[in-house]
């Protein structure tokens, strides 16, 4: 059997996203992350800004926003359009052939809206790891070119869905474990999983299934911290060979918490 | 000599863009529209909107948008966030494999930003015919894949830049058309070149440059026209087997202007 190529998969949150300087020091670290790569960014934090400024409520449940029409739009143009065009123009600039896409794009992850029960979350979807188009991102990946994945999908039925950048991230390294070694890479702006959230030095270095749902119970792991730690055991569970949570400051040294 | 595949690139123009039930039909056309294709559209009807929605002046110089910081962000959110992934998403419920990108992804548009004199319109720039990745284009066309090109390109120094959707247009065709025999379709809301904007029966069935020229003269020809028709006449002295300016309704049965 053919050795598999080895391909990095990094997640980039909406703090960093929305902070030029430190955006575009994780731009050039990104650019030198060797070997065949993937992109996958938030914007959150920049939705909500524009929201404010078009009068717009921002209405979020266990973390995720409640999307109606005005916010789909809101979003699209957020994620789809400023953040992923400006992160591609900034990566061409320093060499690297950036593609930015939507999950709508040449059907590239086809997802399933949420049910309305319990919560309405309106245009809000989860991808369907099986039905990734990974033909088509392995295309541009062996082509030289670097895909750049927004937090926007489509249900196939003419409908954009808002779309987690975790889960995503997930369904993509899970779909594309099969071809590929995968790391996952969730980048965001802690130094990785914190005993303290105040504290970068009482960091876990690593994390098995076990231990996290100690932690869990213990309340050291919370909020928006528990879906991330799901989607990262489920990424393992699936065929992705190394996740790692850190800050997106250390994605070169990759330091932070090392899931097993 | 083997014999060039046809191309058909289809422009598509904001009032069309702006109208939901008018898009609908036009895009099941366009998906009508048999072999290769690429869609590129517009979307300033809908950009001025937003403008005034978020409190941003629309200053308008010979038909084109003064586009400061501000203004660029407003027409890549609206123009490659979301009437082209809106676009994307209706393609792909009817079967059209779209994909959305603009002029930075995989550098496909590298464009030169305008000089601020005479007048300094600020990010916007003309696209390089010679410079166009007609590699990666094809390759998505033969892949029978539908590039779907919004009016955002970008200068390679990390800038994005606002540009004339008919002028990508006029410059993708005339890249495409060293490999493929291309027709350049201008589609908007008016039946082609009318002598009387008032009445659809006036139209120009067809004219050449003298022709066109003489109309220029007569004060028939003005306004946006104008560089829609120089577009079109650079088109066909440079490779273009075929361009003609119709009504979106009447991509399929193609009656319009046609240019010689």
């Amino acid at each position: 059997m053919k050795k598999k190529e080895r391909l990095s998969i990094v997640k980039i949150g909406g703090n960093i996203v929305d902070n030029p300087e430190a955006l575009k020091a994780f731009l050039a670290d990104f650019h030198r992350l060797e070997g065949r790569k993937l992109l996958v960014h938030g914007g959150g934090v920049m939705a909500s800004k524009m929201a404010s400024q078009l009068g717009i409520e921002t209405k979020m449940v266990q973390g995720r926003r409640i999307t109606d029409g005005e916010t789909l739009k809101l979003v699209t143009m957020v994620y789809a359009g400023w953040i992923n065009k400006s992160m591609v123009a900034s990566l061409q600039q320093i060499g690297c052939n950036a593609i930015g896409l939507s999950g709508a794009d040449a059907n590239v992850i086809p997802s399933v809206r949420r049910s309305p029960e319990p919560v309405d979350f309106g245009f809000v979807g989860d991808p369907d790891p099986e039905k990734i188009n990974t033909a088509f991102l392995s295309q541009l990946i062996e082509s030289k070119a670097t895909p750049i994945l927004c937090a926007i999908t489509h249900d196939g039925h003419g409908s954009l869905l808002n779309t987690n950048a975790d889960t995503i991230a997930y369904s993509v390294a899970t779909a594309l474990s099969k071809q590929y070694k995968t790391s996952l890479y969730y980048c965001f702006e802690k130094e990785g999983v914190l005993r303290d959230l105040n504290d970068p030095l009482s960091l876990i270095p690593s994390m098995n299934k076990a231990e996290c749902d100690k932690y869990k119970l213990q309340g050291i792991i919370a909020d928006g911290m528990i879906p991330k730690l799901d989607n990262s055991f489920r990424a393992i569970e699936n065929g992705v060979s190394r996740v790692i949570i850190l800050h997106a400051q250390n994605l070169l040294n990759q330091q932070g918490t090392v899931l097993r």
